[in-house]
């Protein structure tokens, strides 16, 4: 009845291993170990609220004169000022706070209404599907990988599937909901530190950046942990069933990830091209104009898009990179050893991380300071690469003590030796994969460089030239991140099979909180900007918001070239546990199963962008119609005496993004249940295996597309170089020919190449937790014939 | 020494098949087919032979008074007339075409001359790659699939290896230069023709356009059934030296397609687009107004690209998918039986082909006339449906008497018996599956349906939006044509193993002959409509040969349909035929050899369409600054009263595509070399894999986003709705937004979309031909590690 009694792995199950009988054990201890990783994420958690109560110290409310006076009598020793003794900006700044945070609460709100009723129903479908894979019977089975032992009923994997499910949900939820509240908090305080100086604003902005940073890694880690430990209760021993069981966690985030990042995605484009289409193109007023309808609907998108979306997003990587490391762990010399400490070799990980993303912060709040706007993109670029070299440290200390000199690990039915080296290689090997690939994605997205200033260039001869290069430029931009990955995944599989993948992809996560730190500064500085604009602040705040915009522009490519780069390896680890877990031993080409599997795999990267694209289309399309109308119908509104109706186009996007995430989001989560149950395990990794080598080559090219055509835009509108004079200024033909390039460039940016990420993850993980019932109940169809 | 000695073929090798001692033989004698085959090709070149001689009887050089008047007189009584004495419309005419031609002869010859010491130098690679197998050794060997017997030495395959390789390419410049001769003959004559009414001209165009077809097909057909009688004087009863050393003449023809249709398309795109930039969008002059320097380049243009290089480009998948079936069927039990019929089954499938096709044409030639515009396109469609209809019932004529009623396959070492009625549904599936994503192509490309009308009706918000509907359009449209192609493969797949496959391609290649009738008609359309507009004809004349126009469109988005479809089950094929070639048994996704072979695979295409799209890009940067130049330097230009320098374009064009093409021919044409020599056939197995199934998306959606963009522009143009008229006219802001789309859908539709065939095609034949060098030598870096 189990479904891994294949005569392969029972004539070579562990019980033959000679290291069995003579355990090799880790340095740490397992009381050590129980104590490390908790700690971590409470002292990531403390740090995070340390940093907020430095945040809220800037006073929204306009202070009482005689404190202010004091306040501005300190700063201006050492800092220029600006407009500090308006009282009016400062309620004006706090108004339009209120009304982007308002917008993304509602939003929020009406989204997990949707999704929640999405979930309750998926959960239900967990529980029954894993339920019947034994009929629903509540004895116990001798395990898969350990015969001589007594496992847990699948029943009770079922339940705990669901209940890991649905932790993994909330978790992600919250996460999300954080990250835009502190974000929807920063912004107008980060606008008002501009008033300052742009050390000030800076510090600001990538402060709140690092509550988000630092909240989701360590509520991931905490709640991971806490589960595990309860889960233990009830199952003892039975390793096996206890991380199948865990995999629900990485399912849940992914899901809610899902919905994040596509509604979310659709929310944030609709709005902006809605804004740019009517505002820029056919009005001829600059971003941000307050006079525009769509411009707290725009603003509002960065941060459920952007900050709630991403959010979601990586801590659904980082979730499911957790799962599938410690499901594969869990089925090694490890489980058999009852190597605790060995076993959770992939949350000391994240744990090492949180500390050292901790101490890189430092290098940009406390070590160092900004005093000049070129000096914000180096000081962003630098958290990578100390956050990476420090990390490479923490990953050797914690390899050597935390895992036996040589352990065991099952590969397909073979067992492979592998030595605490060889692991920390392989995380090692993520970490780094990860900055290249960051890098590269910068080279190719950054105006500094001579990719983006052709594409720039080519605005000469109109918007199609511009597409066209756009286009082969993103194109382009994938042969490297794809080596990268390549030689990543062949030296993690040598050293350590799917294990050595599934740790490559946690390294390259290991740095998560500065990564999402980092993110999370580029939309809070973008707000504030727009803040800036809104409020009618002067033209050298504005300039400084700029530029701090203009970094985070810069990094967030860099994070979207991770987020990516994670996902492929993330998605094939997942692959590996899914393909072990449904007793699959070969996924063979030249098998007809396997081979539509690939092809039809491949193409649903394009069904799903087609989806997401047109959803943003339409999207937009009635966002248009709404601006225009409110144009043409409120009287003095180009002439600033009308009030727009900001409210109209909020709700719009609203509607229109729940509206349209769904049929996206039921193509993804469908497509394993529908081929899994009708075709079988074998066209199932197909289809993965098609979707994730297809999907990621699109994903990184409409990235990179989208990013240089935005940057392409502010190079010819900066001006900083005789050849962007050239092009420009702002208005010119080639000006208009690169806002035509960024506008199609952000649902490809924005929406459809961060959603597939997404997209390749979560089939997998899905295809994971379903797969016992794959194995036993699946593939209808080729039974019949 | 052999490369096929693995236990699982020597245990279970064909000396032992019961069915090997009562061989059961097929109707058709040996003796019959061997004069079925050359006398359908001998019938063929003399359809074609016969049209071209009815086209020729349309005067270019104007009559003599008398001679004309009577031809007046005749035609006047039942067609109407217009400027049909017009001395000069004939003579500029005359002249139009010869400048037409020129540019095109000069430009092959150019090309030619490349490709030619390319070829050379390749020719000497594959003999001294296959040479080296058993290190230059003369002695035979025994065979692989029958040990009993003698095989002829390596040495000598490597020889006629590299013959049939030149053969394949000087068939493929034949194919290619008289395509592109008989369209410049007959596109001033359909203009003129034009004048006597839309029947008159259509049936001119469709007549030259089957003289390439009939000619194509069949020379192809005997040029290969010439070489295989030539090579079994010297391999007697080896048919699998004789049939290994024939899949050069795959090789030939589709390298040869390679540098056609990139060449040609950067040619034609670069023209195309370089004279739309400045003429349409600068100087608001109508397309093919002879003021524009760039016009001649621009036709010939589509002689070059569309003709020559489709030309190419199919007949080197009709040469590969008949090498392919031939060379798994001479390891089958034909092979062992002798049964010289069932192995040239393939080559009789065409046979039969060409006959069906000779019936099909005289449908629109001689049993129907077209009398009015709309009567075109359902002339041309009803083409596709009876050549599909009669070529049903010709695949089960000739599987019936050509097979035996049980035959055995080899297949990846193991054996599958197959009926002819088996079959016969595998070649029935690949030819309605063509028809079916033809039409399906038709659908999302033809602005008579609403996904074209959508993508005209988002030009109202613009440029932007119009190309993020456009490239969504193109994504959804690979959907369909993925899961007929998965059906496909899985049901020939299952009956026939690799050998359905191949005789799938075949079937949806078996009605080439009608395809590239009307395949080429377009274009010569396309040149009649430039003749006219250029020779100044009437507003009367240039909407007939807009109409052919049109139609012309549709059916060429119909052909490339049809030629992605073609590829993707014939590079498919070409795998198994590699695979087993190699010896590989296994694929496996879990290898990490074979994955990250797979996920650079995926890569490859979009690397290839990054070199492409960035060529026509720079090569109609040039284009453009050329003829700004003229604009500006030329006096009187603008007025009509300068003469533009036509042959400067020219130039440019030729040399910049000449230039642009290397790079992308060679990432093709070496990386399977460098693969398969440094990491073996398993990781160039996974590479092949992933190009297939990521290739044939990125050319589906990148070939139909450019139609789509271009009948949107094409539908507001016309403005035959009353949603058309909306939008429009020409020159209204939608029109403009809708140009911009058509011209960055020039080079994804005409030159990286169908190049990408090319490429998926071409890796997979040359893998095949180089297959015993890499299962012998390949794999150095990972012998070395």
């Amino acid at each position: 009845s189990s479904l891994f009694t294949s005569p392969h792995t029972s004539a070579r199950g562990f019980r033959n291993l000679p290291s069995a009988s003579i355990p090799a054990m880790a340095i740490l201890s397992e009381v050590a170990t129980e104590v490390l990783i908790p700690l971590a994420a409470v002292v990531g958690i403390a740090f995070a609220i340390a940093q907020w109560v430095i945040v809220s110290r800037v006073k929204l409310a306009p202070s009482l004169p005689g404190v202010r006076d004091k306040d501005v009598m300190g700063d201006s020793l050492i800092e220029e000022e600006e407009g500090l003794n308006d009282h009016n900006v400062v309620v004006k700044c706090a108004e339009i706070q209120n009304a982007i945070a308002e917008g993304a609460t509602s939003f929020l709100f009406t989204e997990y209404q949707y999704v929640g009723i999405f979930m309750s129903i998926f959960a239900v479908v967990i529980f029954l599907f894993l339920g019947s894979v034994e009929g629903f019977s509540t004895r116990s089975h001798p395990c898969t990988y350990s015969k001589d032992k007594e496992c847990k009923p699948a029943l009770f994997n079922a339940l705990f599937s669901t209940v890991s499910f649905l932790l993994g949900a909330v978790t992600s939820v919250v996460s999300g909901f954080l990250g835009m509240k502190i974000a929807t908090y920063a912004n107008a305080r980060t606008t008002l530190e501009a008033r300052k100086g742009v050390g000030k604003a800076f510090i600001t902005a990538f402060r709140s950046g690092a509550v988000m940073g630092f909240l989701l890694a360590s509520n991931g880690l905490l709640v991971l942990y806490i589960a595990i430990n309860l889960f233990k209760l009830y199952y003892g021993d039975d390793w096996e069933g206890l991380f199948e069981s865990i995999t629900g966690y990485g399912l849940g985030g992914s899901s809610m990830a899902l919905f994040g990042r596509v509604g979310g995605g659709i929310y944030t484009k609709a709005a902006d091209v809605g804004a740019d289409l009517v505002g820029k193109v056919e009005r001829n007023i600059p971003e941000d104009d307050p006079r525009n309808p769509a411009v707290i609907a725009d603003n509002v998108g960065d941060n459920v898009g952007d900050i709630a979306g991403m959010g979601s997003d990586l801590f659904g990587s980082y979730a499911e990179s957790s799962c599938a490391a410690l499901v594969v762990a869990s089925i090694s010399s490890f489980g058999v050893n009852h190597d605790f400490t060995g076993m959770c070799y992939p949350l000391l990980v994240s744990s090492v991380g949180i500390i050292v993303c901790l101490i890189t912060t430092l290098f940009a709040t406390d070590f160092f300071e900004i005093k000049a706007v070129q000096e914000i993109e180096p000081a962003l670029k630098k958290q990578l690469i100390i956050s990476t070299v420090l990390m490479t440290v923490g990953i050797a200390l914690i390899s050597w003590v935390a895992l036996p000199a040589k352990f065991t690990i099952f590969n397909f039915g073979e067992q492979k030796e592998v030595s605490n080296w060889g692991l920390f290689l392989c995380v090692a090997i993520g970490l780094w994969a990860g900055l290249i690939i960051g890098y590269v994605t910068e080279y190719y997205t950054s105006n500094a460089y001579s990719p983006v200033q052709d594409v720039a260039d080519a605005c000469r001869t109109g918007a199609a030239t511009n597409v066209i290069f756009g286009l082969a430029l993103g194109y382009k931009s994938v042969i490297i991140p794809i080596f990268v990955i390549a030689v990543g995944i062949y030296v993690s599989f040598t050293i350590a099979a799917m294990y050595g993948i599934a740790v490559a992809a946690l390294g390259m996560l290991s740095t998560i909180a500065t990564g999402l730190s980092i993110d999370a500064y580029g939309p809070i500085s973008d707000n504030a900007g727009g803040i800036a604009e809104m409020a009618g602040m002067s033209h050298r705040i504005r300039e400084r918001t700029d530029a701090l915009d203009a970094a985070g522009n810069t990094t967030a490519a860099i994070g979207k070239g991770f987020a990516i780069g994670s996902a492929a390896l993330v998605s094939l680890a997942l692959f590996g546990a899914f393909v072990s877990r449904a007793g699959v031993k070969v996924v063979d080409v030249l098998s007809p199963k396997v081979i539509i599997g690939l092809v039809v795999g491949a193409m649903l990267p394009y069904w799903f962008s087609a989806m997401t694209m047109k959803s943003v289309g339409s999207a937009a399309l009635e966002m248009v119609e709404e601006v225009r109308r409110q144009f043409n119908t409120i009287p003095g509104l180009m002439e600033g005496t009308g009030k727009p109706d900001y409210a109209n186009c909020v709700k719009i996007s609203t509607d229109a993004s729940i509206r349209q995430m769904i049929p996206p989001g039921a193509l993804v989560m469908l497509t394993p249940l529908v081929v899994g149950t009708f075709f079988g395990v074998h066209t199932l990794a197909g289809v993965l295996a098609g979707a994730l080598v297809s999907g990621v080559q699109v994903a990184i090219s409409a990235s990179n597309t989208g990013g240089a055509w935005d940057n392409a835009k502010k190079y010819i509108e900066a001006g900083a170089s005789e050849h962007a004079r050239m092009l420009g200024p702002k208005g010119s033909d080639c000006h208009k020919a690169a806002v035509i390039g960024d506008t199609i460039g952000d649902p490809l940016k924005d929406t459809s190449g961060p959603s597939l990420n997404i997209l390749i993850k979560l089939m997998a993980v899905e295809s994971l937790v379903f797969a016992p019932f794959f194995a036993t109940h699946g593939g209808i169809l080729f039974k019949l014939f």
